[in-house]
């Protein structure tokens, strides 16, 4: 028999939530983050973004720690690179901004695992797609999707303008109307994985 | 930087088809098929399948090799498992059933490699899920996709009545429609790979 990897998935119920300030989004509407992005690339080129799959276990069934930004858009934490920037120090960084307490001692100790998915962002525009499409020589983003294995107890302080939810598969599975392509798709990207479900 | 796993990929063109006697499907309706599903369970418990991705390339874009039944229906080369069989010993005998050679020598030497994806089917019905239902304590099938190196140079022997289709990532993407939910997905679950596109 061939082995899964097995991914270690502790209770909700054995981390802790507490907010911080909040994180603005830095931009208002999908024309400006588009303009935005245009304008990084000029000087930066491509945008490298690094985002995480955070596991949780309820009634036995793996769920994914999603921010919830008014009353619908979801996103998974995580952010752009800075040029140059090693992806998994990066990703620490960003989940450090996103999820992390102001107290250095209490920020869980991110351990970043497999690479799950890489998304292409052909041109300026919001599609993105699991391939770099044929025939386009310089795509404005990659987008690579991290497992990150929690420890059995963690803190988590959520900024006061979001809300992080515990959303189970079976809830983004085949649901790319509510949760987009990338997000509605991990269900697909975590078959692979066995669940060690830690029920204490 | 995090490496991505390395697919040697080459050319369609390097490749040779002929053909052998017909494989008939086992069921004329998807009715039959679910009717002996259900009979073979009785039997033998819990039914483990494997299917293989087959990948070469064309214009530097990867492409999976499909089997067409008739006008529209589209599988991965693959089958079911003997009670206790391996499933790395069963992919390669079933691979031969549909692909090899009659002639021994003329077989690929193929080369099973990672667990891309696990499918579950909760019920005797058509529907498949990425997970294991909650509350399903026997699931009725278990699928697994593994991606299968390629050589350099190959011969596929295709069963009369069936056609042998080389699909591109940007057709399968998004077209559930056509292809179904576990064909359609395999470009996202092959997006965490670097694919080595071999010209000559």
């Amino acid at each position: 028999m061939v082995m899964s990897p097995v991914v270690n998935t502790y209770p909700l119920s054995s981390y802790t939530f507490g907010t911080k300030e909040p994180k603005m989004e830095k931009d208002t509407s999908v024309a400006d983050r588009l303009a935005r992005m245009k304008v990084n690339y000029m000087k930066e080129g491509m945008r490298t973004s690094v985002e995480a799959i955070l596991l949780v276990q309820e009634h036995n069934h793996p769920h994914i720690l999603l921010l919830q930004i008014g009353n619908t858009f979801c996103k998974l934490p995580g952010g752009r690179l800075k040029p140059g920037e090693n992806e998994i120090e990066g990703l620490k960084r960003k989940l450090t901004s996103k999820l992390g307490a102001n107290s250095p001692a209490l920020v869980p100790d991110w351990q970043i695992g497999e690479c799950v998915a890489i998304w292409w962002r052909p041109n300026f525009e919001t599609i993105m797609y699991p391939y770099c499409p044929p025939h386009i020589t310089k795509p404005k983003e990659c987008k690579k999707l991290f497992l990150v294995h929690l420890s059995e107890k963690d803190y988590f302080a959520v900024p006061k303008n979001l809300k992080l939810l515990a959303v189970p598969l079976f809830e983004l599975y085949d649901n790319v109307q509510r949760y987009g392509p990338v997000i509605s798709t991990i269900p697909q990207q975590l078959s692979r994985f066995q669940f060690n479900m830690i029920t204490t």
